[in-house]
């Protein structure tokens, strides 16, 4: 437990399972927002968010009622807002919806903040905006405790093309995660637990919704590395790698972003798949092909994620 | 006007503007529909088609009451289903939907009939499925008469990844449309109007709503042909194009499906991109450079698209 969740925490409080989810709806105009039921509709059917996946989101996790890394999720959600072309609430409103529907949620152990605004209605002036708190304790035990499976799926696209096809929205998180979504089926369906894209040149990307983490070089003190692929190849800016580099530099690794192939991925002392709400879940296998595993380093990486704030 | 039309406007029948926009939401348990009131929240903030952009829809459109093309965009949104893994309502829950809200909005002269699915609501057990009708008498007037300027825009992805890559929902009309609509915006705010997407090597594929269709050879009798992208370049499957083939054939023309080059589209007689809403919008201009025109071909074309049923 960090000092701040202790402070948060107080002794006699205990976690009460099972809260119920809480959504509070941003009035963008006024910069005010109040809660609603999210168990009854509050989106339109001519809602961009629904009819286009027009739009871009965030999701954080809060830890005894405090979220984690809320400024690197706002300005996240602002770099994918500018490539969307879409003009968001200001941070002084996203805190306050964000402390408002965490006070409403109360504290258990773990719950994920999904922040999102979409173009809003179809022919509309403004911007529809919300915050979604719902509980996830227990949720990802498994994957971070056992490890997952995974396949490397095609993303089809090659390592240049963000920056040359900005229509594109790659490197932006928006709506429009079908794709997503049908790349962890997939992997489902065929015995693992989640995918890596890899680049139509054979560059390794990211998790549909993870970052990937290579540790290199770990018997050697002086040269312990932490490695994730290069921005510019088209992932999204991890926001749990960004917060955990420092904190490895620290202790005395190196950490670096680098254009990552797959046999890299055999070659490493151990890989991670890293995201806001699962936190980590160390690789057991690739493609069937068994990966090295290091308990240790599961142990160091977990504990500086746990450190985050 | 052709003949069902006729029959279903009775000559004392006056167009009424501005008919407001009518919902239909479907209960799939039951198979029945019920009419909602649009300006409503209808959806869940944690229906996937909301957060995800996860589901399918189409788009048709329906003159003076009566909607075109209906068994082909059922088909077409079966399929797209299929490549997302969903489970969808039978022909005979969308048929009554349609018609039903089809009566309630009353006759215009052209409204747009969206179907729409989504994988429902998070952590749920069913679909989540609607049927939208708004007039849009008028709105394609000056695209369809004036013609359109379009801007080549990669698509990024080689033109056989979809028959390798089925994750990528190549071919699949998703609700994650927020590339399609950042390819708009990307050609408007760049002083076009509409944009036609090509593959990374270099093969022309579709624009972001519509499908291109050329005509060649037209001084000929023997050899007028029309083209369209070949299905298997990853492309979705137009059901304008695929109704106004036999039509073309039948007025003595070859129609077929071909690898097109950027250099093809300079060649051509005529280049039109074709939608369900739209119809036809006869292309002037690519990237800058004129294409050539002939308006009685236009005329011709615009001919067969009005006789789809």
């Amino acid at each position: 437990m960090t000092s701040t969740e202790s402070a948060i925490l107080k002794p006699d409080e205990k976690h009460h399972p099972g809260h119920g989810p809480v959504l509070a709806m941003i009035d963008v105009l006024a910069g005010t927002n109040r809660l609603v039921d999210p168990g009854r509709p509050q989106l339109r059917i001519s809602d961009l968010a629904a009819i286009r996946g027009d739009g871009v989101f965030e999701t954080m996790l809060a830890r005894r009622g405090v979220p984690r890394k809320v400024e690197a999720h706002l300005s996240r959600l602002a770099a994918s807002a500018r490539m969307a072309e879409l003009d968001i609430p200001a941070r002084a409103v996203w805190h306050d919806t964000i402390t408002n529907a965490l006070r409403a949620h109360g504290l258990c152990e773990e719950a994920l903040v999904k922040l999102a605004v979409s173009r809003g209605v179809e022919g509309g002036d403004r911007v529809t905006a919300w915050v979604h708190v719902s509980d996830c304790t227990g949720h990802y035990d498994t994957q971070r405790t056992r490890g997952i499976d995974v396949l490397l799926l095609d993303r089809g696209y090659d390592s240049g093309l963000g920056i040359r096809a900005p229509w594109l929205l790659i490197g932006a998180k928006t709506l429009s995660y079908a794709v997503n979504m049908a790349a962890l089926r997939h992997a489902r369906s065929n015995g693992a637990d989640d995918a890596i894209f890899v680049s139509s040149d054979g560059i390794v990307l990211e998790g549909p919704t993870s970052t990937l983490l290579l540790a290199m070089h770990v018997d050697d003190p002086a040269r312990r590395t932490l490695v994730t692929p290069s921005l510019d190849s088209g992932v999204l800016a991890g926001t749990t790698q960004a917060a955990v580099y420092p904190l490895a530099r620290a202790a005395g690794w190196r950490a670096h972003h680098a254009e990552l192939h797959v046999e890299d991925l055999f070659e490493a002392d151990a890989a991670w798949l890293v995201s806001s709400g699962r936190l980590l879940a160390p690789i057991n296998r690739i493609d069937g092909r068994v990966l090295k595993r290091r308990p240790s380093l599961d142990a160091e990486l977990s504990g500086w994620i746990h450190q985050i704030e």
